[in-house]
């Protein structure tokens, strides 16, 4: 029956869904696998490049994590032509919010100014909707660091650690058992004191767990720096500092934590 | 029959029934319950947080109850990226009519602008309606504390106490049974006294209803402030005073009137 | 057959038909009843609110009249969200046309400008007709107190005594039974001497009359402040004067007229 | 077979039909007759009011009958909401080509206008055609009295006596029996002196056979001014001069004529 | 098979046929026959009025026949209503020209201009064609008179003899016999002088020709002026002359070519 | 299978085909056809007219062969009055072109332009693309004489000699063969020496072969001036020189070349 | 089931593809080969002209490769239409850069503006995506030579070796097996040193291997410079210089490594 309702962006079906964002979400769920942890000192991206081969020229740009701005770095899963236009269009608030106010964007306003503009294609006619979500890492004063994720319906959420694209939910899982966070005993005890991270996991603890949950989840013999990308915001001088990783770096990281990536036998 | 007529919002069906209008409501019946209750000194909103997960960032903004203006707060059932669409827009509207009167808008006012905003989607073609009902508590000098019910169709209504969103029939026939307000004996008599609320429930009993009212409507076995938001409006030094509970507050309410919230059996 | 010309307002049928205007006058007669009467000294508007409960705030506002100018005041059945936009548009016709010609708009131009704007919603594609009927009751200087009925298609009426809404064929033959003109003993004698009311039934009569045919319309036990919303246009100072009832006035007028209302065992 | 090409405007069938005109053609098939009849002195119109009702206010404007200008007064069938856009869009016409010229607008220029108008609705996507004929009576120095009849095609036509409405044919029929033209015995002879109407009937003998006309082609008992309505224009001090009947003329004409106007038994 | 690319004029049949405007061509095919006929010092349109009665004022205007400008005057076949806004275009266009250039537009810029916008209404979406022919008499200084004949495609083409509308090719294939042409003998030769009409039929000679069309083609016992529209261009004091005929003229005419138009028994 | 995806120039049939643009050139196979010949000295433009008749008038203008500029000449193949709106078009462009540059326009970019707005009406919905095809005849300074060809799609392609319409591909295999061209037997020795057009074969050889191709490809007994129009483009003082052949000169050529244009048996 | 969502741009299927991408895809594998090869000093590009005639002339332009700016040369796959537009689309890009800028174009940034431009019609109603695919080849200081593939859904990569059309997954496979990078020993190594291509093979060896997979990919006994062109980019002077090979300089070529390029048997 859902046939009936399947083919435009502005029908709902009899039970309140929309068809056509949900087929954008399961082309998402095709896309290589993003992961992010949030972490006491900074965030940890890492991405899985799908498509590799040795006559592609890994030396100029990334392909899956992007700066947004000065202070916003994001992982992308799903269509690449559609997620170009969205971080041109993300690229243009920053800095035009920059212009206007003197003063770096915050993070939630620089998603959810995204957010709106995916959803204008979720309810007019004619157009179809993004196929693309992003995990955004960013920092601001305010809040201190922060990892959004948002969908193509233009819902966005903030997380302690997530994950898009293939295998998701299994990721997410892992994550949801691992992930080691002193706040989760008294859950909601540190919701006044927003912008300090507490007793959360280091960086280290989260690249390791980045790394122990992406070995769980692409399905490869061993991970190589040339089906991954990683990225890491901190802070540097107090200003937010942005490291998307070389090919070594990424092998070093392999390389460190070898020995937690073990092959998912479960 | 009704599969003829229901994949535009710009046709009747034959009864007179717009059913894109209506499959929009369905998708707030899926979504987690809003309450909001009238008491002699302000209103309390209340709404259920459907996903959660240890791995969610509470700690940032709210998700279902949001500020409107200085003197309306908004709790939210349905789709939340449409949500975010007319809540920017509400923002904007009351900040006009504050620079253009130099007052802030009338409660009723903004809802009513929000409102027409939705009944255009409901009447122009390659539309679809806002997937997106609010429950707005307000106060303005005219008419003091309000309380306003709109749909994804554009109408609103004032309540005492209204809910909307998943088992809204439910806390709708408890309110009903379990609010109190001395004008209920002699009805309309207080037709003529607006802006007095007479001799209504205080804002504690209002709390307290609406633990009773969450604890019979939310399907789970005790409730939590990770599950929950909690917002009120009140009157401070005459002015609107709007506060959006932290966690901890939530869980201090939740404890105060625990005794209340027992299991709901029947 | 007719399936095959119904969904579109820009498309007869063979017969001659617009199904989508007729299917939204069939949305206008699920809405509560509307009546209004013309006397010597004014005209009453009586409106039936269909959903009621204790929870709803009956002292903000009213739902089924409003007033749509200094001198104009309707009664609405229909699609709630629709009147609101057309009242608007109405407002603000008539504003312009006081600040344009420094008097106020003649009743039957302001009805025919609303009726146009209806009439474009039922001709250009891409829309739905406004689900929407009004009665118009108000004064101008020229034709003394008149009373407009208006559909979804545009058309618009002058009349005596008219009724729109549910049972709305039951009331309007109860009406033609029992409302008294002394100009119908000798049909359009009068015709010549437009503005003065002649010998018509008075103010008082009227609303006896009004209150006759609520009882015997209204499918319920005892009509009762609640379920019911009363206005009248009357002069005052040999100005238009639109009295909007309270629920204590509604409740009296309904006592004096006690014994006229009995249960329509008929 | 027509049922392929019968929804929109904007096709012909194979067999060079619109059949959304004539769709619209039928619908003006069932509104009421209307019928002029050109006099060598000026031109009589007459309409039947299909809707009665004592509680109908008939004081106040005519239905049927319009003042389009000075010199034309037109007699309507079919959609009365459509028709309304035409005349206030055909005053608009006169008024622009009066203030522009500086001279009363020449009768089949403004219908011709009109019909330009009602063309384009015939031919552009997303529209359907106008449901409305019109009968336009007018005078103007250069071509004297003219009656034309246009259609929801926009087509217009000259005529000494049409009719529009349900029983148009029937009527058409009894005129072409029954009007008296000197001309008709020699066809052709007065092309030349256009503006003078030569031994054309009196306008008594045109408001005779209108009589005549209205009782064959009128399904009741008895006609009375209830519904029925008149206008001629005629000359006055050189000047054309509209006058619409008031009930009591009505009613006159029709005593006055009670003679011819037996039961079609026929 | 044609019936699937039969409803639009934006797509080709797989044969590459437009099948909308060849719809278009068949509603013509039932117009009243219009014949043009080119001779040495003017050209004769005559043109079949299909509907008639006595009652029709025939006294003002012509139905099938207008002036374009002052050098160029056009038969119609097709849809009046249609061929009224193409007039009044080629009016505009005309006055246009004659503004901008201070002289008479040629024969040829006209009817390519019509043609053009004719055209326009086969290739974009939501039209239909314009459901009319013409045929064009004119003369410009540059290639004297020109007799010019256009399709609803937004073809045109240069004719000596031509013919639209019902019984077209009857009556073409009669002209093809019955035109007399010195050229004809020796084709070809005259087409460097162009101008001078050469030795071609007189204007006696084709009125009377065309008499004989008209009097084998129309299905009629014996024509008469009621049924008929002529119209001539020819050149008076070295300017063209366009003369419409009136009644009497016509009448004169068929009784001159009476002998001529014996009933058309082959 | 195709029948799918065939009414629109917005898809792609799943072989990745536009099948109206493979229609309109449908269209064009039936189409007159067209020949131009690229020499020494010049091009040859011949064309064949389908539609003859006596009554025709030949001496005003050519139908299949237009200038559209000083310098390019264009022979046409498809629908006439598509073919005029482009040939409006070249002109325009051609005119900007000198106006802004001071330098005739270069063929290519003409035609490119010509290419580019075709392109658009198969790219764009609500459009159906040109039926029409080009052979366009120029010379510029850079690269002398140039002969190309476009098609609906908005392609263009160079030729030595080529042909459009009914029988092109015949023609093209009996061109293939008797097409002389001292470069053919060093292929691509020439590349270097644009502008200078070799040993190529001479007008003469040109318009003879013209002659043979024609008479081999149109199926008639005798050619004749009637049904073929002609035209070169030379060089004359050093600028291009259009010239469109008289009846008397095609007849001229056709004498000549009599001897080799024998009935084609095989 | 794919049938269902395969007709428009602007709905994805329900496993979250877009059919009309892929078919637009599907065009382009049939397109004649284009392959490009970057080496040390500079990019060899080389494409297969799939329509050869001996009567195209071949001596104006190039058929598939196109300099879109002075640093940046493209080999088409596609159709060709589309192509001439984006073409030009990139050259005013490229300018406006450099106007703007005063420094010529990134290479990437060029074709990502083009990738933008392709996405848009694959999200918006009323279009079809594009048709072709390209491969850039460019240099700018910063990032030196880069090959770049761009599709029709608006996707971009960067490549060392890369080939689209027909038969691009052979010639790809070979590709992979013969292309020499000392890199490729250790992958990721000099993800650091962007801009210096280090070890790669030279311009000689790319020629070399050009020749090789387009001797094994295209479908012909012999390949000359009839159906193929060449282009390279090489730095001159420290400026970007793009070569497109005479007819000559492409059979000197295939005539250098005829050894290499035996048919293949494999």
């Amino acid at each position: 029956m859902a046939r009936r309702y399947d083919s435009r962006t502005t029908i709902f079906s009899p039970e309140g869904r929309l068809y056509q964002v949900e087929y954008a979400m399961e082309a998402i769920s095709h896309a290589g696998t993003v992961i992010g942890i949030l972490s006491k000192d900074g965030i940890v991206l890492a991405a899985e490049r799908q498509a590799t081969s040795n006559l592609l020229e890994q030396s100029i740009g990334s392909e899956k994590i992007y700066e947004m701005n000065d202070n916003v770095v994001a992982g992308v899963a799903g269509l690449t032509a559609d997620a170009n236009i969205l971080i041109n269009q993300s690229r243009v608030i920053a800095q035009r919010y920059l212009q206007r106010f003197d003063s770096p964007i915050p993070v939630e306003h620089l998603v959810r100014r995204l957010c709106d503009l995916k959803q204008g294609y979720t309810q007019f006619g004619g157009l179809r909707p993004f196929g693309v979500s992003f995990l955004c890492a960013g920092w601001d004063p305010t809040f201190g660091f922060q990892l959004y994720q948002s969908d193509p319906a233009g819902n966005y959420s903030s997380w302690k650690a997530a994950c898009i694209g293939e295998n998701y939910s299994n990721a997410q899982s892992i994550l949801k058992q691992e992930y080691k966070d002193d706040d989760s005993s008294d859950a909601g005890s540190n919701s006044s004191n927003v912008g300090s991270a507490g007793t959360r996991m280091t960086m280290d603890d989260a690249l390791k767990l980045t790394c122990v949950v992406l070995s769980k989840t692409i399905d490869t013999a061993k991970l190589t720096s040339e089906k991954l990308e990683f990225a890491t915001i901190t802070l540097k001088d107090d200003k937010p500092y942005i490291h998307i990783y070389s090919s070594e770096e990424i092998d070093e990281v392999l390389k460190k934590y070898d020995s937690v990536m073990k092959p998912s036998e479960d």
